[in-house]
């Protein structure tokens, strides 16, 4: 499948990597595509991770990355997000589904970071901006690492999130994360339910800070 | 153990119906206690509850209740802890510990509802309110049977939250949800953890909302 990544930090990097090693055809939109030797927050450069996929995929701008995708993944940060998917067109891609991974986190203040606002959503918000796009949330509760390889915690049994208004969009996106090996996937209802998701980034964050370990992420037992 | 709870509802009266089994000496204070015939939000009347404890315990005003527990648990509402607090004599309650198991969840607009404030939390509200009082966050991210019985969730494997600035306290406030039968319990630090566990309720109504279950909890996995 093509797929069209928006940003280019951690997050976007791991998923590109594990979405090329499956074989899918990915271009990763960056604002500036000749600064590929730029250090990415908490990440190597484009041109490191382009050498890592053994130039398998494509850097290019936002709007490329749109245009490219049959699937979209919002990978930039909460707080700039809506603004990101207008520079990548994301008003003129149609019925694409977009998954939104992002959370709205305030660092300003440092940790533990404070959401910034939770009357609304990212993913509720982007869907209000481009509304004929298919907004799936996902991926927002776990670290990279863990959103591609959820075996790699005892043994995948615990659980990952989704929510959308479309239901065939989250069918595809529960394809893709059947494809990263997760057993545990929990469809929360329409995008409203994005509120939730990114709420509980209010207990991640007291996780990790309790744990010293990024890679947990919660069972639901029901 | 003498134990005073400030409030009457399905929390108090299933938090107080378990500490009576496990023989403490349990006050459950309420705002009129001439008013026991009238059946509580989502619980039977006083009068019903005292029946179910076979007496063993005693419902009392606010200030008596405080006054008889060497342990307090605010079971009230999160809007009107603090208010309810303070009618209780909290202030004059010296070093006691205060389990504090209230959510400030606002039902104005229905369902799901939303969080008062994520800027702060009600436990922080009342550490600063109470500064003697050794506050520890617990038991507000489940339904009120699991708090008592995590057994009849999955075995009992499941997580259960606290936080404090007391570490003495949160040893005590631990050996009580052993005797509760409670096996991984987490200690997610002072009290400002406090506001993470109250967010993550953004979560559990939305996973009560999917699962139409409200006898769920989560296991961290770490």
């Amino acid at each position: 499948m093509k797929i069209g990544i928006i940003g280019s930090g951690v997050v976007a990097q791991t998923l590109g990597t594990k979405l090329v090693e499956l074989g899918h055809d990915v271009v990763l939109g960056t604002r500036d595509p000749k600064k590929l030797d730029e250090k990415k927050n908490m990440a190597g450069s484009l041109n490191e991770w382009l050498a890592s996929v053994k130039n398998k995929a494509k850097v290019a701008i936002f709007k490329e990355a749109a245009q490219h995708g049959e699937l979209l993944i919002n990978a930039t940060h909460g707080q700039a997000a809506v603004e990101a998917l207008h520079l990548a067109g994301a008003g003129e891609a149609g019925s694409k589904i977009l998954i939104d991974t992002s959370n709205e986190l305030d660092f300003s203040k440092g940790f533990p970071m404070a959401l910034a606002s939770e009357g609304r959503s990212v993913a509720g918000n982007i869907q209000a901006a481009f509304p004929k796009l298919k907004v799936v949330k996902c991926f927002n509760t776990l670290a990279a690492p863990l959103m591609v390889n959820p075996k790699m915690l005892h043994g995948g049994d615990h659980t990952i999130f989704l929510s959308g208004n479309d239901a065939a969009a989250k069918a595809q996106v529960t394809e893709l994360l059947k494809s990263f090996g997760w057993t545990d996937i929990l469809d929360l209802g329409d995008i409203s339910a994005a509120r939730g998701q990114e709420m509980y980034m209010g207990m991640w964050v007291r996780l990790y800070g309790s744990l010293k370990n990024g890679m947990i992420n919660i069972k639901v037992q029901r």
